[in-house]
């Protein structure tokens, strides 16, 4: 049974390196990807030719666009009624937020808007394709970007002049989403997971980062397509190991 | 020694009932209670007549109530020169966000806002009276007020028509906030704990709440007043049991 994804923030970075990746599953039979803009994209996006492959474009801060995109996936018919297999939220920003200085409350803001609002609003969007999925196939599967730093036993605090903290805080608050939505929809077959790209380099990675985009790409293409009921409401690292909340 | 400690929220509930009981500890000599509105606080808050207790307005979500309570406590010499062993950050909303509607983002951004950017913004701004403290004494220590529901392992989802998730996310970046504040400045000598005050029988806990505000605001204050450099980065329920992350 081919699986149809749809995945966020595919733009650059990670988002790109997992198209690239996911195009390489044979089981994957429609692959999504949602972009903030799509003329603005790297050409390297928009030169991927795969009948497979279809653009949406996607903003997780605004309201209007999540509504639209999914319209345009459903209603246009790119997957239609038989629903959506996985929800690979993959959008975010890694704002900087000193705690030595007057607190940059707007700062602080961006990154909980983006990454766990954002997130949140997506997957309350895309719900209804997700049911129609677990009448067809048994099982949904949402996919949520966390990061090593959510974790509360292995995260870093700020880390100096990077200033995490704020995008750990947020990021926390994705795999609280996460842990909530596991126990609300687990008799719903709807599946949800957390899943650290590792520290990737890219843009948001920037200086000291240890894993290509490459390998985590690879890795995590390679395990959201594995996912399964035993995995539901966990945290995981994108080689499938464990990680500790 | 005698100890200073400025707590948040004091108007109503908790914070209230923790005034009651931190002025029964004889080892504090500075009380200072902060409510968002003090003409509109609970009679019973302004008719506790205490040489040690004082007053001041705060408001977490504006930024210049929190540098004019700094003033205040500082430049009006209520603790002075001498600092602030324990800064008590129990100031919070709890806004219902339904995650089966439409997201409401602003319900949603409010539970961050309040609780995880306020919570951090008084730290920051109040960090030069902690940091007085510790030359004086060595050490001082926030302590800020967590939930239950910001355990990734205990959290209970929803929870029906209470549509908790909002407030879990915004509770477990106060947690993230905990962790990250305390491997930065443990070498500064200012420890920081999150505590969970159980489900408490205010308004904020609503129906089912089994603990009465009482026992916890009890338990609360005579834990906040033995914290160590043992509890530095870690959770804890009001009776001082650890709660896993």
């Amino acid at each position: 049974m081919k699986k149809s994804l749809f995945i966020t923030g595919t733009n650059r970075g990670m988002g790109l390196g997992l198209v690239k990746e996911l195009l390489k599953n044979t089981s994957i039979g429609t692959l999504i990807a949602g972009a903030r803009n799509l003329e603005n994209a790297q050409q390297e996006l928009r030169k991927i030719s795969d009948p497979r492959l279809h653009f949406v474009e996607i903003d997780v801060q605004k309201e209007e666009t999540i509504k639209d995109a999914f319209l345009k996936v459903f209603i246009e018919d790119i997957v239609g009624s038989s629903g959506l297999d996985i929800l690979f939220n993959n959008a975010g920003v890694l704002i900087p937020v000193s705690v030595e200085t007057e607190i940059d409350r707007d700062a602080a803001r961006l990154n909980f808007d983006v990454n766990a609002i954002g997130t949140l609003s997506v997957i309350q969007n895309f719900k209804p394709l997700l049911d129609k999925a677990v009448v067809k196939n048994g099982s949904a599967q949402i996919v949520n970007i966390s990061s090593i730093l959510a974790s509360m036993q292995k995260t870093f605090g700020s880390f100096g002049d990077r200033h995490f903290t704020g995008y750990a805080m947020s990021k926390a608050a994705v795999n609280m989403l996460t842990r909530c939505l596991s126990i609300d929809w687990k008799d719903q077959g709807i599946r949800v997971t957390t899943i650290s790209p590792g520290w990737v380099q890219t843009t948001m990675g920037g200086e000291g980062a240890t894993t290509t985009v490459d390998e985590s790409a690879s890795g995590l293409a390679t395990f959201v397509m594995k996912l399964g009921e035993e995995h539901n409401g966990k945290y995981f690292n994108f080689d499938s190991a464990p990680i500790e909340w």
